[in-house]
């Protein structure tokens, strides 16, 4: 069973909402070993609609649709649909029914100029908890069409509520293939594959089809595998790669520090200037994060480093606020302040402004603290504003994982 | 000019990695008039890439494709494109020159093993200033083809450095329309043209193109026209909508926030307990930010929000965390703390455990203090976790905007 996705939305195309539902339905997909097999974006016209169906509904037993069923007139996927398959619209007191029971669960009643109660003949509509527009679903000639909200709540609502029931055991590939993913950090994907290991492509052929994945400051290895994981984990632990490796599977590096701050009974706080905050909002996305994160110090400006974190007056003079000797008064003072056993400060310049030869926009000064150790690191790294918050986040997200499993 | 994107990566399918480089193409595309006529995604295949590109080029005159261009085995695209178009690859001094000052821009040798200095026949070799890899260029039959590293900070720099210059005036639309953005906030799609404007979509037919697309707790009205801006915000400015509009045009929310407190010489903090840092992290996304925004205290353990925000045992132990009582004391220990005009405190539970009958999962409460102004605000919001905290950070930036403008 080969699964397209067809999303329609022009809003994407024009670069006013980025898409997220191919990404989460890609995740969704794993456990039934499947994946993607194309994905198709287009806008909300007719004729754009069609030909995209056209292409996925040939070469995909499963078509997945998302967007364009809102009530406003420049929602047409429900018209494009049912004029695809040459299918009168009409009233449906099913779909009625299933319209009433969406408003219903928003504690409002059903308005009446609204469009969700007709459905194209030969479809199903599928109640959608978190949002008004009822899914569509048609099976016909061995193949199967799934239609839902694009709006990312309602998106995943509707695929985990309805399509694993619709589409039965048929959901799990028959054959059952291991993605094995082995990650790497503090190495670039060509020093990898080029210099320190120039057979291990070809090793790892043996176990399956690889792949390679340039992640932020690291790369994922991927084996998709009929093999045991055990055995491509104590291959790749004898190669030269093992002190590269920070993790295997999908656990998530936010996902890692929790669990390893748990398991050790550490709590954690961070003093972060540069990144604003996206270090405590990173680890806060884990459920159960506040079991070990207590909270942070977010010192944008000198006068808060000095009155939160004690950041003395003269380092700042002395050396800046993006210095060796600033990181590690304000580790310092987050572990005071914060009363945490484990505390990573950030001092850089995101820029675009800010930046000077001696210290160029990149720059970051990681001030470094668990249990009685104490140090500084310092990074250059590349990228804009953006890309460079989200890069330092990651260099002090790492050497929190490193100094959490070495106490 | 029809634009096509192609691109390609099994990580993408897989839900490894999320795709954003259609959505920056989008908002590249914006100041020529253009938008991007579709999108295909396909994995590391060469009948895929094939099919998909038969598909593109047929219908557009540009194809610009991305991904694939990498060092290891699992990067076709070059061998892929040129087998479509059967144009042999072989050595290129041009490619070998580019390869080259690449990896001088990194201050690194040329290593001997890498693929970079072979170009298919007719092809260019681009310089690419954040990595190694060239793009590749192709002009013939009046069809243009433009191939760029798929890492988001190597795409930037590669379309925003050649595409222009190579594509020439033709890359301005011929007709060139307004995207008018009309932003709302506070009230739900179907309301809006169900019920307050129900003349109002066929109203702004008369100017153009209309589409509506709902955004996190707000809608955006969009008029594609040929008609002056003034023209369309006057109108709506006489609507029922005017006292939902938030603002005009594609600035956003964190953008108008900076500019109006820089505007008024107001700096900003927050007390970020259920959000754990992203309403900071989103106002430091904005280049400048550190004007006006001074700092927060993400005080996410009640241990936090006593030592540094001076909120009561009694408050905690007789309203609970999440509370106006509690937001009131953070939002007043955040002005204090950090010495700001105004500040937002915000206490919730983003779930998915904490909740009770009384006080659900997708409550926060806000404390709002700008000036001598001071109030607390309720808000209950659905979603799941990660959700969650960008609808509760969302309500503390509207309140924030609210309260900024108004002083």
């Amino acid at each position: 069973m080969q699964i397209g996705m067809l999303v329609i939305g022009t809003e994407l195309l024009q670069g006013k909402q980025l898409e997220a539902n191919i990404h989460w339905l890609g995740q969704f997909l794993r456990p039934f070993h499947r994946q993607i097999h194309e994905a198709i974006i287009v806008d909300d016209q007719i004729p754009a609609i069609h030909k995209a169906l056209e292409k996925l509904y040939t070469s995909c037993e499963l078509v997945i649709i998302s967007g364009g069923l809102g009530p406003t007139p420049d929602d047409v996927t429900k018209e494009a649909i049912a004029s695809f398959f040459q299918k009168p619209i009409s009233f449906s007191s099913e779909a009625h029914e299933v319209a009433t029971k969406n408003y219903k669960n928003f504690h409002r009643p059903l308005p009446d100029n609204h469009t969700y109660s007709t459905l194209p003949q030969d479809f199903v509509a599928l109640e959608n908890s978190q949002g008004f527009a009822p899914g569509l679903w048609f099976h016909g000639n061995c193949k199967m069409l799934l239609c839902v909200a694009g709006v990312p709540r309602e998106f995943q609502a509707l695929i985990s509520d309805h399509l694993p029931k619709l589409v039965g055991d048929q959901i799990y590939a028959q054959e059952k293939l291991n993605l094995i993913n082995i990650r790497t950090k503090g190495i670039a994907e060509e020093k990898i594959f080029g210099e320190l290991c120039p057979d291990l492509w070809r090793e790892l052929q043996a176990f399956g089809e690889v792949s390679s994945l340039p992640q932020t400051l690291s790369v994922d290895i991927g084996v998709k595998t009929q093999k045991p994981e055990k055995e491509i984990k104590d291959f790749i632990m004898a190669t030269e790669l093992a002190p590269f490796i920070w993790g295997f599977g999908f656990e998530t590096i936010e996902e890692a520090i929790i669990n390893t701050a748990r398991e050790k009974k550490l709590t954690i706080g961070f003093a972060e200037s540069c990144t604003g905050g996206l270090c405590s909002h990173r680890l806060t996305n884990i459920a159960g994060s506040s079991d070990v994160f207590f909270g942070s110090i977010i010192s944008y400006d000198n006068s808060v480093k000095k009155a939160l974190l004690n950041v003395n007056d003269e380092t700042l003079k002395n050396f800046g606020a993006v210095s060796a000797e600033c990181a590690l008064e304000m580790v310092r003072g987050a572990r005071t302040a914060l009363l945490v056993d484990a505390a990573v400060a950030l001092t850089g310049i995101a820029g675009p402004g800010g930046g000077s030869p001696e210290k160029p926009v990149g720059t970051v000064w990681l001030g470094v603290s668990v249990g009685n150790k104490i140090y500084t690191k310092k990074f250059e790294l590349r990228g804009d504003r953006e890309n460079l918050k989200i890069r330092f986040s990651q260099v002090a997200l790492f050497e929190l994982l490193d100094c959490l499993k070495a106490i």
